[in-house]
């Protein structure tokens, strides 16, 4: 912990964290006090300046943090993720392990990223598909990142969606349906260009787009 | 105001005002002085940490800001409003009532927002119909979201663009031409959809999307 | 400097330079000690709170950088240039002089952005065209922005992408082939609209847009 960095009570730094500065470890959300509920963070965490996160979540071990990420409670993330500067998780957010949260990302709650995903720069999940009615929060429905699934920059996801295991979205899509695993899609609203197993030259086994 | 934070002169916090860490508040914007203009923050604000709000902006009862958002100078800003994590709103920009900014969104000088409107995660308002021209400045115009419309996450508004009333911007779109009140569009460039008052069944009055 | 910001050892800030609070000058990246790379900042910049900029970086006079921003190291930052607040530029970037990129955005390493050019805010750079594959380090290419071209909100270029010299890309564009010096551009993905050329009326000289 660096001098001008702030711990609440009942944070709990695995061996081998290092925290920037004017970071805040273990605010309370609305409602609890200040300690009442406890934050984990597992061994070998660097978490960078200006990032918050809140009491009542638990992230694994070898997490990275960027600058001015926000982390917010009931979270749970696995091992060896990474949040990048200036992203936003709010609350309930789950996380497996390898996950990568790249820059300035906007994650709501109710989001669920299996493991090894990745998700590009300004890629911004959503989960209310009715926003500001009376039964908005009843009919939330959070984004679901299947495993290995890469999704790129800048790409909107709408609520409720799954992207099947180890497909990928091209950067600047907006998701509106389901994406099957394994393929490759995108546009707006994104469609299915290829499958994943098709970005290969059939000759040289490079890596190729098709048609580009 | 905790330790950490930072109050200019001139700064008047209503009653019941809770300061996270790391905020400035009451910061003087270019030219001026320190304390030389006044900031006015309602009752019952929360400012959460590392937020700048300038001097020279006035702001209603109720306040909620989120971590490091951002309020320039001669913002008016009405009651029961919230900014999101992350949010830039520039100088000049004009806030009703109940207008919820949520995280990482722009809003340039000359944007206004009327009552009860709700503007999602990464939108960004422009202002300048060419930019980096001479007559840039002389030519801005500001985007304005009448009363109760929605912009869906990390939608783009065109300079000089009118939201109608009560309509409704899908997620990701990019918004080049004014949208009725009480239309749905989408899309990039954005279409009419359909009309808000078709978001319901016919025989059940659930909240339905006509044709998904 | 501020008594609240930190400034590691083996900054050389030029005169005039203005640096305020909860700023951070000379972190060391990854692997180095602090103090062991120089950061050079010109004279009469202005370093606005919030920010982080790493050791390894030279930056030339009268910079502006806003509240919260990011600068990584072996980035090369010319004369006049100004970073918005919020935005992210990864190590290796290399910007020409009178740059102004605006709040929210994203520029990773391998990005050239030359004199003159101009970036809105939450455009999204990006360089990886196969993300998190065995080769994806190698096959990095950042995008190249020519002298004074200039990148409308929100806009997303895809890894390896030229904007050419005095060029407008329209705002929330998905640009993902080259673009030719001098053209409008605009969509998912980007289409050539007109020249730059064409935007002002034949009769009067005012600038407009063709068709609307």
């Amino acid at each position: 912990m660096t001098a001008s960095s702030i711990q609440f009570p009942n944070v709990h730094l695995g061996p081998g964290a290092v925290v920037d500065d004017f970071v805040i470890l273990g605010r309370a959300p609305k409602g609890a006090q200040p300690g009442s509920l406890r934050l984990d963070i597992g061994p070998d965490g660097v978490i960078r300046s200006h990032s918050v996160i809140y009491a009542g979540s638990t992230i694994g071990a070898r997490f990275q943090c960027g600058h001015g990420a926000l982390v917010r409670e009931q979270c749970t993330i696995g091992e060896d993720c990474s949040i990048g500067s200036g992203s936003v998780l709010e609350f309930l957010v789950k996380l497996g392990n390898r996950v990568r949260i790249h820059s300035n990302c906007f994650v709501p709650e109710h989001s669920v990223l299996d493991d090894d995903c990745w998700i590009g720069p300004n890629v911004v999940f959503t989960n209310a598909k009715f926003p500001q009615t009376p039964r908005t929060k009843e009919l939330l429905a959070g984004v679901h990142i299947c495993r290995g699934a890469k999704v790129g920059a800048n790409s909107t996801l709408l609520p409720g969606i799954t992207i099947g295991a180890g497909a990928l979205v091209g950067a600047g899509s907006v998701v509106t349906k389901d994406v099957p695993e394994g393929s490759v899609v995108a546009g707006n609203p994104a469609r299915i260009l290829c499958r994943v197993s098709d970005l290969r030259h059939s000759d040289t086994n490079e890596l190729v787009y098709p048609g580009v």
